[in-house]
């Protein structure tokens, strides 16, 4: 894990804490949901296990040390902060929130605290990879929940930002209760359910349509997923029908979609393909989903890209990482900034969940009975403090903390939020710290 | 370059293929845009080079291998398939446009001319790593024109969708023509100068705000970039002014940007700092900027974040793979789908550049003097023509392009298409595959 994969000014404030003598001081920081992003009423956190590896593999290199020592802003740095560049360690304590877990604006889903040094420098890849894994498995959350029980995959790689995106899209999908994925890396590397039909050049390449559709059975047996549309798909329909057995079921791609599902599903009910599924593919969202199931059309599985992949109706969110706690000479100090409509809460906090609202308080506060602690130790003192959940783990973990949630909030449009209360003790810090600001 | 990084349906097909004796007939596939993104009046071509990297380090390892025989999918597979994975190289021909070259809606950006199986794995990698970069590119395009000589920075590894598409996005950006980048990395590992200011946390981690302008001055000198916002921007800018030279400038990242902006320059023009500037940054996309110098203010420097990484407004094309050509069995086939709203167009193509309009012709056809032939040979019989252009001849080469096309194409809102006429050939070989369908 590279240094440098982070902004430049992480690395330049590096260096002037190392410079001013401040470097090892104690600071914490928190990574939180600063609002929630456009059509959602809930994020689900995940990216935690990549996060994870990153700070413990967080390194410099020679060669990347050198390059840092040969920019203009490095110019006045003291050569013994690139030697300590090259022991550079994540030493500190994580807390976190399981992935899987339901979080709403103004919430933590991370809390660093280490040495201001250390603390500093992972801002910019734990934004990135912990906030775009959060926001395609709460995209996949609301595509599942649309789908009302038939089984969604995943099928966007080809429009994630980058190949590999796609690999980490497939896993937040899964945590959101996708039950697969097309990607095959996503299935070797994290053991994710990988599903495929095939392709219109299949059909293409071969003399005709219904010999393309012999040579998949021939191929795939009982998981023969036959795509019907590359002419027509009615027609395709009958070719696939006329085949008859072995058949998992048939794939529409373009058309009137709901339409189109009750035609075939005739065409296959007549041939007695009672059990051939039909599976739906195309640009397809969580509003498309509703309305094609609404109209009744017999579509038993969805395949969805790109607006999964991409988080399509929201491909990014506001999510900080501020210093709210910090070590000045012995001293503690909370801090919080307080900038125009980007206002930050200070001090270390913990998030008490209530059946129907969350208490937002200050870390090492209790709570009453039933409230569940989200935030969490997962590496103390640079150690993973026990191995984390599994990601079948993580996926049960969203499924039940959803069902736990007021069932508004899973509605597809933006509802009434979650209500989310500070602590009296939090609002006193909130209160304290900002008649210390200048 | 992991083989599994593709949908698993390549691999079936791949296997399907190999079974039915036709993996190794010559087969052409073309990668082109199906339609603009939204609020796009062109694209800019970009990701090549990761493409060319990924075709010529392509392979299965042992233990990926391994995975897919596990596979029920591949249950009915011989074991000839998988030790021919085992020595899978990409031996094929690619054609492209180069990096920083616009395209319109229809036209293809790649052609691989390639034994069947080599041709089809590759589509779900080509896809993402060609689309994600387009679209950083396409967008910076636009950001670097509502800035109108001003420069732009890319700021906005946070939120894209993982680190490593920050670092490609910073190149993409770059290419669209920003003057650099945030993203150490990206300035590591390709060049692309980096900025950087300081974050609200380095202002909080001293005893106090001017005591933190003064440490960073200190630490950078005469690049020295002082965040004025984190609690009264107008104070914040007091302090700075006060402190004097060396300065580069300030950073206002919330508020009424437009307003800040002419009172910050009053401010520092009074204290005699006429040569510092001002940075504005703070969720900035074409539109914001363009309003922000339509108010007059003094804003010298962008910085863009979110909206750049992600292309905000449409984070996903419409590109597609599609057959054109196959040999079947010593007889040429031109191959088109026509599913409905998707249909493709069969052929390998050539497209031609003229003041104002492109050609779309059939590969080998000539046309007339001065237009400029898009797609050139980049791989032939897997090994590079030549090296690539470099980044910066990429950026240049944009910038060119862009310049030649009718200004109207440039404007923020959506204009009339540039128009991309069919040669009489292309029309002619279309309609007869059309005529061919079943």
């Amino acid at each position: 894990m590279s240094g440098l994969l982070t902004d430049l000014y992480e690395l330049t404030m590096a260096a002037g804490y190392f410079e001013a003598g401040i470097a090892s001081r104690t600071a914490t920081f928190e990574l939180s949901v600063r609002s929630l992003p456009k059509q959602r009423n809930f994020v689900l956190a995940a990216g935690l296990a990549q996060a994870v590896e990153y700070l413990q593999g967080l390194r410099f290199s020679r060669e990347e040390i050198a390059y840092l020592r040969g920019l203009p802003q490095f110019a006045r740095v003291s050569s013994r902060f690139f030697d300590m560049l090259g022991d550079f360690r994540f030493t500190g304590d994580v807390f976190a929130v399981p992935e899987g877990t339901p979080l709403f604006a103004g919430e933590p889903m991370m809390t660093i605290r280490a040495p201001l040094i250390e603390a500093q420098v992972p801002e910019t890849y734990l934004l990135s990879a912990l906030t775009f894994q959060t926001l395609i498995a709460s995209k996949a959350a609301r595509v599942v929940h649309a789908g009302g029980g038939r089984d969604i995959v995943e099928f966007g790689t080809r429009r994630a930002h980058t190949p590999e995106a796609g690999v980490l899209g497939a896993r937040a999908a899964f945590i959101g209760g996708c039950v697969g994925t097309s990607n095959a890396l996503a299935g070797y590397r994290y053991g994710i359910p990988v599903f495929g039909t095939a392709a219109h050049s299949w059909v293409m390449a071969f003399p005709n349509e219904s010999e393309s559709f012999r040579q998949l059975q021939k191929l795939l047996g009982a998981h023969t997923v036959q795509l019907i549309d590359t002419f027509d798909t009615i027609e395709g329909a009958r070719k696939a029908a006329a085949l008859g057995r072995p058949l998992w079921g048939v794939r529409l791609d373009s058309g009137d979609l709901a339409s189109l599902a009750k035609q075939v599903r005739a065409i296959l009910d007549q041939a007695g393909l009672r059990d051939a599924r039909i599976m739906a593919t195309s640009d397809l969202d969580e509003f498309k989903i509703h309305d094609i199931l609404a109209a009744g059309a017999p579509v038993d599985v969805f395949g969805v890209g790109t607006e999964l992949a991409t988080s399509g109706d929201a491909p990014a969110m506001g999510a900080v990482y501020k210093l709210v706690e910090m070590d000045m000479g012995g001293i503690k100090r909370y801090t919080a900034k307080r900038s125009q409509g980007k206002m930050s809460t200070p001090g270390a906090k913990q998030v008490f969940r209530l059946a129907d609202h969350d208490v937002l308080a200050r870390s090492g506060e209790c709570c009453g009975g039933g409230a569940e602690a989200l935030l969490r130790p997962v590496i103390l003192a640079g150690e993973l403090v026990e191995p984390l959940p599994t990601l079948v783990d993580a996926r049960k973990r969203a499924a039940e903390c959803l069902a736990k949630l007021p069932p508004a909030l899973r509605s597809l449009e933006v509802v009434e939020p979650f209500r989310v209360e500070h602590s009296a003790e939090l609002i006193a810090l909130t209160e304290q710290t900002s008649r210390n600001m200048p």
